[in-house]
């Protein structure tokens, strides 16, 4: 399939992401993370978030956002979320049905929380007819493309262990967001309060590997247990411990993370002028969110697949992918300014 | 770590599955299964399991059996099983929270169930304080390394349509007992009146990768949904696909379960006749299970990686594996003979 | 405990269903249900909605909310209700966690859903990444004291119907909003294309006993198991079945209710005109809501009970209830205007 | 209905019960057990229980044991008990569903565990890919009228906490053993290391109502949330305290379950002579097990009402009520005489 702006995981696997996986294929290893290679990244993901880091590789996003849930609240809790979150909207409703607990979410002009919009449901703490606040979530980089500066995420850590709450990022695009801030990982997580991370590849070169970051190491205790019986232990865990080796060692997150988000600003920089396309939401990291006239997205849709994004606005989302190229960039803006003529 | 004889997991990935994964990694491709890889080894399972069949690729076997499961019963209904059925023992209770409903368990002489056996849990249809029978799951090949014959499956297809029930069997071997069985997957699983089965790879050269497949394809009406709450929703979804792919159309299960199978016999010929090593089931597949004297296999593991299985009646599982050696199979006999005297 | 304004499950029982109670109090009965009291209650319910009425006693609204819940959606799909819906602000999840399923919310200006509020949240069918909708529940009379027409319901259910959805109405205080519209529970049901009712009578002079009454027997299919799962199950049921008996059979939820609304109705005239009291929404049955100084309702609360109902609005609930008396309104207003003043 | 064996919750209300119902029916009170009744029971419930003792009342036996072993274990643990037991075979999967956890069960001879069998389950702890053993349950007395001594507690008590685990006792018959063993409540639960006991009152003489007394205060912490999420939280929450207080204060529980175990014994001592009867377990309590031939419980049951209990060994459950008349008993002995002849 020709490539477009879909979504960052329409691309493949970066090359070095397959060669740690041919390169781990060798001999026997314990099966479920008991081996050498589980114990070797394992310890490369504490040199990245602090010694008392506890990670857990599981399957997929929607996989590594519940079991985060999972460590924070019980059934009669709930998790504070923006409306727009992948978590609220894009999960077919897993945690309501893994966890049992509510998400109480709040609108938001450009997908970020605020403690302001946060206090609006810090309410019921103790009256047992209302679930119990318990953990806030945010998502780094946003659904909507959009980033917390690391105060705006101390803010809501600070808010949120001020009410004996817990802070969760969901990191699906994290790497985006640690270039376009230029700071580290370990800046925006463990050190501005992040008590549970979600901390995604996939959409940034790996091929099939989530893990789960227990920044917060009382939050780890059973999860062992929680992800075998969540669904989520792979048997020949090397196979994912290797690609977040490869991704984290050889720097390979912040190539193709500034790759994509530079990709994303020659975009926007290529179509921010043309008078019937409006840039909707600032563009921080990988995708450019326009409105444009639906006829046009349409037909261009014929062309190029990306996303509707908000039928009722006419918003549609593009997406750049750390395989894409300034190329695939200015043949897609040339087809549509043909369109719009 | 040296080849063991511990677990079919253990080994790695067969060569011509990690070439498969490095083929389909050119360009973009849809995600969640709407891509053409996908369609085309759904439309291979079809060729496989019938017309009807609908497959849905998943990330582990508890993920296969615990979807399987939740697409047979609702909550307030049981599924009848071996009590060492994988699905009872081995999945930390997955069945019970995910789809919330009871395993009614079986004692068994060689983890097999039979219609009597199964009559024997039975009872309370339409009595509401006893959760209500509604499927049957059976593992082929079993736990304990024993075979279901063809006609024992239908003996057991026909029981469970008799009740109004479902037929579910845990495939994660059942390359192995084709093999041994001599015969297609479909003449143990469709035309045997299996209604829903867990088809495994990862026990037999694939990476990642389990699947449903929905032989009676009233079962497979909410997959989709179920799939993507049930946390198994693999988004470069054409990875999954293409392992299956290579497993399926050239020979791979065939050529790697006949392998498996031919190192249990070969360990079985080499051991049968020592003295204090009483094999304890029969070897149909690819394991080996013995009893021996405790201090000896304490020994033993030393050297070689392989599980205790029954620490009361000192019986010891060997596993091999589309990777063990017949040289493996020497040195490890002769180690052991060297304990035993 | 002094008469108040605090809720109308603050009172007690009515003579009449402890006279009820105290009468099924002779012999053996069989238990959970299979007794000759409920085979009579369950004969009266279907004179009451229709022959094809299916009444389920249960123990408490959150109960009967939540198994009309449970028959109409299954984990993956959603039910669309007001923000301000007690079940989904005032039952601590109970949906979330005992169905699994999301409940999309809509902000409302009066507590009541119309379809163009409801089809906001219509989206994604199909789309395996969004929860399903399924249903849509509304509350008659709301949790505001606001009603819906019948031909509201109407409405309501034609969207549902049209979409492969059901209509679920909690009827906590049906009997307040039947006698205000002066119409049988049947028109505003049955008849309108409601598929399922929480029909409540604690609020109305019953001690313990609400009830599921599945007008679309299509619902009532697995109700019992899922009743006994759902610990929902009374063993001595006669003593739930005739209490509705003597509610539904004299009269009697028509006279407290009639009794309740009255209550509500004149103490509205008597605060209606005073300046620094504002009634916000339309008192259309047994409850007033108002905005008032804060000062003046925490003075006031010293001396009767009743609930702040939106601390950042300054607005609070004063409920009637059956057992109110004309004299408890002329001494509260006596005292609220004491302090006004 | 004539009085017949059929079950302790076919007799209905001991009248002391019904007038503390009807004396507590004045004016309003708090709902939700914030009123000065329910404070009161509760305060009598540390009195017979100890003064750490927490007591949260509920609706049914079945919501008694869920929230008990809700307050127990997560759902990657496990309870184990007997395979006879209620929460086991008669609760149609409440706890799995509730919960998520897995029963373990044990084959007994009388319904009893004992530290041998529960030994015979307490295996893989620490072992993600088993449920892990948290929680032991026992009824006193047995589904099958049969005792613990407080010593046999005692011995459980002490090996559940040796593993850190929790002792659950279901007492839907406390009374009925309390008498038989001639010693308090709290002799038997407290004082023997019980931690979490589901008090029943139903079955000897309440309208509705069943309690969860939490002895080790740990576990009490957040059962008002579950509770309420758990659909069992009674708005007029008086109506159950009081029943409760009219059955422990005036020592109506001892005179119920004195009766109806003296009936049992009269049944048995007037049956254990005749040839073609045999009594399969001691008569401890209020219930009478006997094996006869079918034709003649058959007959037999066209006369009086009693439960089939073990179709396979033609065993038949006899049921003593706080209400069964020694002429009760004598006319059924007679018509079973006469059948026998």
């Amino acid at each position: 399939m020709k490539r477009g702006f879909g979504s960052d995981n329409h691309s493949g696997i970066s090359p070095e992401v397959l060669k740690a996986i041919a390169d781990a294929n060798a001999e026997h290893a314990l099966a479920y993370g008991d081996d050498e290679y589980c114990a070797r990244v394992e310890q490369l993901f504490k040199e990245y978030f602090g010694p008392q880091a506890v990670v857990s590789f599981v399957f997929n996003g929607t996989g590594a956002n519940t079991m985060a849930i999972d460590a924070m609240v019980r059934s009669h809790e709930a998790v504070i979320c923006a409306e727009t979150a992948h978590v609220n909207v894009d999960e077919c409703g897993a945690p309501q049905r893994i966890v049992g607990c509510r998400l109480l979410t709040v609108d938001t002009p450009d997908g970020k929380l605020t403690p302001e919009l946060v206090m609006t449901r810090m309410h019921g703490f103790g009256f047992e007819h209302h679930s119990q606040p318990k953990a806030i979530t945010i998502t780094q980089s946003t659904e909507l493309g959009t980033l917390y500066t690391i105060n705006e995420i101390k803010a809501l850590a600070a808010l949120a262990h001020e009410h004996n709450m817990y802070l969760h990022m969901d990191g699906a695009r994290l790497a985006n967001a640690a270039v376009a801030l230029n700071c580290s990982f370990k800046d925006m997580t463990t050190d501005a309060g992040v008590d549970v991370l979600s901390f995604g590849g996939t959409k940034n070169g790996l091929m099939i590997g989530e893990s789960v970051v227990y920044l917060n190491p009382e939050l780890a205790k059973e999860y062992k247990f929680r992800r075998k019986q969540g669904l989520q232990l792979c048997s020949k865990m090397r196979f994912l411990a290797v690609q977040f080796e490869a991704y984290l060692q050889t720097g390979l997150w912040r190539r193709n993370a500034e790759h994509s988000n530079r990709m994303a600003q020659l975009l926007y920089s290529m179509v921010k002028d043309i008078p019937q396309v409006k840039v909707v939401y600032p563009v921080q990291v990988n995708g450019v969110f326009v409105q444009l006239p639906r006829k046009v997205w349409t037909e261009l849709q014929k062309q190029y697949f990306f996303y509707d994004w908000d039928m009722d606005k006419d918003i549609v989302r593009w997406m750049c992918s750390f395989d894409t190229t300034e190329d695939d960039i200015r043949n897609f803006v040339e087809a549509l300014k043909k369109l719009l003529a």
